[in-house]
């Protein structure tokens, strides 16, 4: 219907939803959904396997698992240890099949934007080993690790002057790691989702994701190697909100009546606005402190 | 139309508009408005005279001056010092009449949270100067200030456990001051408005007021002395993006479906959500220094 | 030896060590220690009971709990919850003997000088309930807590123009709570006991004491009730450096010239200078969380 | 006299006077010194033009130009535009003789230590073009700015895992700058130096200086283009006020006793402890608008 807006979604679930709705299939998609009851955490499997699939879902190839937990945002002494173990069971999984030993972090987003800070705080809690195992071998860590783990916060654009993957592929060339893995904070198309589900994918960042809106991906086509993106969606785009308000509104009205009343409604105000939860700081916090226990105990399992 | 949802906004300039749209005439409610071409300012003076224009507007009792800047939130190697001098013009003209010696700034909201910690950081660039003046007398100073400026972020309820009206009257109580300036967020009705326009006013801080949603006012009636609030809209309530986009819309409704569709749409998911811009982080940098600036000079002048 | 100048430390017990070495008995104050091997904890109670002893000593009457743990700034995944159970179990000894129902806990210092952030932090990860507790009563609060927790981090004096005592005076006289904890970066005379050592004690915070060398004491007969004070030594004065250095070596000079020497050295070059370890971020934030959860886990069983 | 201890300075200047308080002359190293009455700014120039110069002062051959001002640690409303028209003034004459088309600034240090955040808070306030000249052309910029600013926070070894160098390294492949400007923390050897004194310089950022000690150089030879280096001493090593205060004193012992008691003294405990001045937040944000303010006024000279 609404044929010139694009409703935005960064993540494979929501983007296969709005086929659900309409009871379409799609050729080149394929869903697998398991709920763990106990841990109260639903786990959706997207898997767009064809080049069609992919331009249907408006996605690229690749797997994108989704952990839904709904009290993720909610305070957790031990910070929600079982979605850590989640993720580190998932990230394990899309590791390079041959022995992974050097992984590079990467967070994505503006650390003096509260709800873009994601990835910047999730590569403050890293335990970070290359230059220690570089210096002194892999004997002296104290737990088992053997893996060269590194960061780096590239920052945003209009802070660098510089494109998120000239940063970053200047620095693989330098450092030479197996894998990148880049975390993110998303776009969600509810605001039902935000802070309460986590993306992993081997498709890695794509171009316009992101609260930040990167222009180019970062993935293996880009980079060379392997790359896992992890986000959460922290922000639904402002035209979204208004857009999935009218939409069966809409219905009563003439279609020309339709165009007119988009164009004049969605387009210049609400572009580069995005909403987002008042008390987002304390969630970005905790939420961060999960990803990066997970990646930590999957660095440890490799 | 919409008698159960309530559009907020904290501008007084936008509570009189709404009357404007409809023709109507407010009794007990001044505005007059006066534009310096050269400087690109607006100032639109609200006053709100009477018990009865109070209620009509929904805002309290005082003078509510407005000044507008398309161009304020664009960088500006002086942060925009024609707008800092006209801040300091206004907040002398609305301190008590006899001589000041002694203020109180409180910068309200959470410095954790972008678009709300434009209070806490208008206090981080203001020149204290009651702990000098009490140590060395007022000889000290290299400047002519002889004010005594003392300065408070009390942080928000989640943080702290207290309403800030509890501190605040708490910290007047021991120190004394002879007027309270209250630096806040506020919301605005409409986006156009964001990191634009400032509000100053002899009313204080309203209840419901600012990003954080205040419980209890910081004015007059709460604290004994004369409170002027100074605030910038950042953010605009989720709902009242999807309210304002709906309103003509709905006219094609039953009235019946308009409040079945109100209730479903507005209250529950966008409740305690708020659109921001996402270059939010660099203007409220510049607007904490255009209004710090706004109060050094004033205070130089006092 | 060095009459004119004092070394400064805010632990009682390095103030006691100063006797040791000279092999001199302290009327009035007394000393306990206990090794715990396990745990490899050593937990040191000095109690200053006599006018007397508090002279000799430079610290007010009082029981002073040190806790010394040398591995304490090394990270640990759980930031040594065995540390944050000991700090728990002096709190719980600490607080007054009747039903203990609300507690303010003041975290002292600069959120901006990172090894004056102790008590800031601090503040940021505990779990605050009074308002919780105000508004919905005891029973909604998921875990047994039923102490109402407020927190506040009123700055410092070059921020805030206000004596720290006159802020927190302001704020008990408003919210009534039964006890202070006040939480603070300490100096130490002996690097080696920076961020390896925290002292709890029932004597507050005294004048003169902390990073930021407070000029009124936070304490019973400053704040009308119980101020339990919690410490880190995070930094050492410079001049204590070069004091110390210097102490055996003074011995082979003439006194005329030790004076002339010390006037000069001393003096006014490392006058507000303060020597720290260069990893002080990492340390910080773990120390904090160490603290935060032993505070954490005594309100949950008061 | 101390054979064993090297005494840090990063200051070309202090290097330069250690051999002037003996009255040598140093083949192959050439100073020039030029002071203002009326703004008070005292310039050095020092040249190291010799490899025999460069061994003899421990520092690489290269121009090092030192603004010394007193003041320049005190408030002023314009963050004392007088020095950074003198920080202007010397970058335009350190840059490559033929035009300088794109500029790479990096802001060296740690973000989250209050003293080596320097270089990141510099970052903070610059004016960044390249990624509008790329998208736009030159024409769109407001002032004459034509030079292409990118700028990075690499951030430090214990958060990367990675060398700056490598980080530096790889960016300059992706981006081709002209010249890379790196600002850093440095540490002096006196503290009468410290938040006083501006150190430009052509040799770049060399190993073992800077708050930090970063391990490798950047400089022409490591980076393959011109390395400007910017730097204030924001620190002294802890063991350097302990040598400088004894040095003296130490003439009244055998040798054999100083051996011992600088063993004991300087070796363990304060390695890793660096010394600096308790209001250190103010000014370190000062001097970073001081430096970012010179550094754009030279970019919009070029």
């Amino acid at each position: 219907m609404f044929r010139n807006y694009k409703v935005r979604t960064d993540l494979a679930l929501e983007a296969r939803e709005r086929f659900d709705e309409k009871d379409i299939k799609i050729r080149g998609v394929f869903v697998r959904e398991n709920y763990n009851e106990e841990k109260e955490i639903r786990t959706t499997v997207v898997r767009i396997e064809t080049e069609n699939g992919a331009k249907t879902m408006g996605k690229p190839q690749g797997t994108y698992i989704t952990i839904e937990a709904p009290n993720m945002s909610v305070p957790d002494e031990e910070y929600h240890k079982e979605i850590s173990e989640e993720i580190a069971h998932h990230i394990l999984e899309l590791l390079p099949s041959k022995k992974t030993e050097s992984v590079l972090v990467v967070g994505l987003g503006n650390h003096q934007v509260t709800p873009d800070a994601l990835g910047p705080k999730v590569v403050d809690n890293l335990h970070i080993t290359r230059h220690v195992i570089r210096e002194y071998g892999r004997d002296l860590l104290e737990d088992d690790t053997s893996i060269m783990v590194s960061a780096i916060v590239p920052g945003v654009m209009a802070q660098t002057g510089m494109e998120t993957l000239e940063i970053v592929q200047g620095i693989i060339q330098e450092t030479k790691p197996d894998v990148v893995i880049a975390v993110d904070a998303l776009a969600a198309r509810s605001t039902k989702r935000l802070n309460r589900t986590i993306q992993i994918t081997n498709a890695g960042i794509n171009p316009g994701s992101g609260v930040g809106n990167h222009r180019e991906g970062l993935n293996e086509e880009t980079l060379g190697i392997r790359v896992i993106g992890i986000g959460i969606p922290t922000v639904v785009d402002a035209a979204t909100i208004v857009h999935d308000a009218m939409e069966h509104l809409l219905d009563a009205l003439e279609e020309q009546e339709q165009r007119e009343f988009l164009d004049e409604m969605i387009a210049p105000n609400l572009n580069q606005m995005f909403v987002t939860p008042k008390d987002v700081d304390e969630t970005i916090k905790r939420l961060s402190f999960t990803i990066s226990e997970g990646l930590n105990l999957a660095f440890r399992q490799v």
